[in-house]
């Protein structure tokens, strides 16, 4: 009964940040090691291409999916593409890791830096969003009951506006929103929508730095990618909408 | 010590919602009563000056100022419009009453709607927001120790999001974590920003309507009103940032 | 339509407070000013006394109602006293004020704290409203369409836990759960319910003290009671569940 | 640096729910093919018996610990004897899973519903966190950087108060406040403290029904024991405080 095609992880990370550092990279990872095929979706190809081949390099299955913007257009246009590089494959997962946060005084805020937490925390991934569903719905629920997992990665600022906060919060508080919307509409079909409130720092030292930090006192992304894992793991009986994640010595 | 000049009340509404129904006509009449000089910004010209008009009818003062949109551009040069037709004034008050709903499923919802959501209840919100802040900043704490009020009109949708509403909801929960965000940030200052949850239809209902209709199943925009002036006549000891607002007789 | 009989407010005070500062004395002055006969329940005699002939003298009507604590029988028969006491007059308002905070880290907290917190903050607020929601259901509804108003005094602790606060915010947060689950219930018998959320210090101060105070820095009991009248003045086509009440100057 | 010691789970199950069926039985079934250490606390010590003789028999280790009541009395001599039934062992996670639904509607609570409401659900906590933690503070930091996991089993009633559960949301709200308290005041010390929100009803069912009913209708007790699972296994760069399961085709 269930599908013997082999799963697709879609990643969708922060368009300016380097892999494979961070959440995203940790996360296309793990799952490239618990059996999925994971499409990388960033901006710089020449990072994308050395990050993907490290996956390969540790045996998973990997490709770079080069994107200039998350339009509606280009999400369309992306996931033709993913479908196209694996025909004998399904999305099962996927992981919206993109936006940039925005820190600056209520009066220093711009017009443009509203737009720009809108576009990249919203209006970008109502685009994922629309094609990851669209994806699941092709497809029959597997051995967990599930069509696949869709998961947005939020933070405090979906929870609480604050000082400094007014453009990121705005932005992060409308994702959650759609997070929340996508989970009651969508789970009637046996697709299975969450949100994470990541709150506090993620690591991304390196090297001879980890040694010497506190384990307890930033997020591993690794850790965070272990929680996702789960949530992909959680079969129909019983989903996660929403959980945090915060280090152990975080002030809350 | 507290400034002799009149207060001004500047009330945003629906760019294409008829006046004089509706929170903004309500809120603009009440506020009119109690000695608020009242500025109305809307899209059409001939609406707003026959409301303009009734309000002066009934004593108070007022004057129209209509917007084609809610830029950081226009609301500049709208707020200017207003300081040059009152210069003996304060702008003391600002209701944001603005930011239509949608309602579609999720896979109904084009680009142009989230868009579109975003615009009036998020984008537009800020920039109405920075020219009220600016404005209350050039004045001194008044009697009640506050230098003004700003009262965001909010909506259920701004507290959960849910099937139908992902594009609204994303809006009315980024509305929300920027009145927040100012409220933190300006109550330092004695700036008052506060934030209502309407939950329930508002009555828009006339003449023989309104005496058969169950006066506990929508709102009535009166009373609504009277809440806003509540919030406006709050002394800086105790700043109210949240209320909700719905019928006795609603399923909550 | 409208009843001939003049409402009366109960007010339940801290068993331990000295009236007449503070939010049950404050309500009970502002709600005597408004035409109400007042109802004042709390342990101390001689103080209640004290405070009852205060009203009297500004023109008020009150009377004090000595209790030992707030079980069920205690609020049965305390109910049956005022009834007895104003056969021509009706219970129209009620204000719950009562619960002491405990503020503690875990392992001191003792059992009997708990038990105290529990008894003053949840089990004697389920008597109070039993006996006012009874008294309400007795009467017709109001000129404001409604039949009582019940006021919960709540707290930050109602929102969330926090070091030092695990007893008080158990009990903050079971009162919360009660007046929504009341304001659900009874709101479709055009019954009232609120609970105030009260993030701050509430001023204590008297005669010199005041007048070098920060008026922004704390909450004016005189304040709150201007919130609680205002939701008292509510008609049934807009009820207030809930609002924070807190001082312009207030980090949070 | 890591315990050589085996690590003991302490399950708190509803007194009067027979097991193996529902969340406690699950959860101690699946810790112990984990390598836990299982001690199952609850009334009937018949029924205790056989759940703990069918771990064994699945090649587990269990113990029943019956206990009458969750006083501070009774549970400081329950975990003296766990202590004292495996020395060579440490206590490394704790469930929560006690504490009886009450629904009614308010005025037919009873102020014993309400006791017992709170006792099983706050009072009882309590007492069962304070041995927790000090069991806990006994340990160092096991290869997870964590001292151990204390899981509450919550409820939808936990986060809203609602007709029929004012008495059962009281309870459920002081629990979480509880658990909100905990994990930010033993956090610093390496001690993760989680609350779920059960939103569902959860499977009861037994051989032939299992096989027709939907999987997606309701929580498998086994399934919610796989997340307390993954909550128990988070490292100390990454703890969930909380987290919602229900079933996918839920309706919320």
């Amino acid at each position: 009964m269930a599908s013997r095609k082999l799963p697709i992880l879609v990643v969708a990370g922060h368009l300016t940040v380097g892999l494979p550092s961070g959440t995203g990279g940790a996360t296309a990872r793990l799952f490239a090691k618990n059996g999925y095929r994971v499409a990388v979706l960033a901006r710089n190809a020449g990072q994308l291409n050395t990050f993907v081949e490290s996956i390969k390099a540790d045996g998973g299955d990997a490709a770079p999916f080069p994107v200039e913007n998350y339009t509606h257009d280009s999400m369309r246009a992306t996931f033709g593409s993913i479908r196209t590089a694996w025909p004998d494959s399904e999305i099962r997962a996927a992981v919206w890791n993109a936006g940039a946060g925005i820190f600056k005084t209520f009066l220093d805020v711009t017009e443009d830096d509203i737009k720009q937490s809108l576009n990249t925390n919203v209006i970008g991934a109502f685009a994922f969003a629309r094609e990851t569903i669209l994806a699941f719905k092709e497809v029959e629920p597997n051995e967990l009951g599930k069509r696949g997992t869709l998961i947005f990665t939020g933070a405090t600022a979906a929870l609480r506006g604050n000082v400094w906060t007014s453009a990121f919060a705005a932005g992060k508080h409308g994702l959650r929103a759609l997070s929340q919307s996508l989970a009651k509409e969508f789970g009637k079909e046996n697709i299975h929508v969450a949100h994470s409130i990541i709150d506090g720092l993620i690591r991304t030292d390196h090297g001879d730095q980890v040694k010497t930090a506190n384990p307890s006192g930033a997020l591993n992304p690794d850790s965070i990618a272990k929680a996702y894992l789960g949530l992909a793991s959680q079969d129909s009986s019983a989903f996660t909408w929403e959980l945090d994640l915060r280090p152990a010595h975080e002030k809350w």
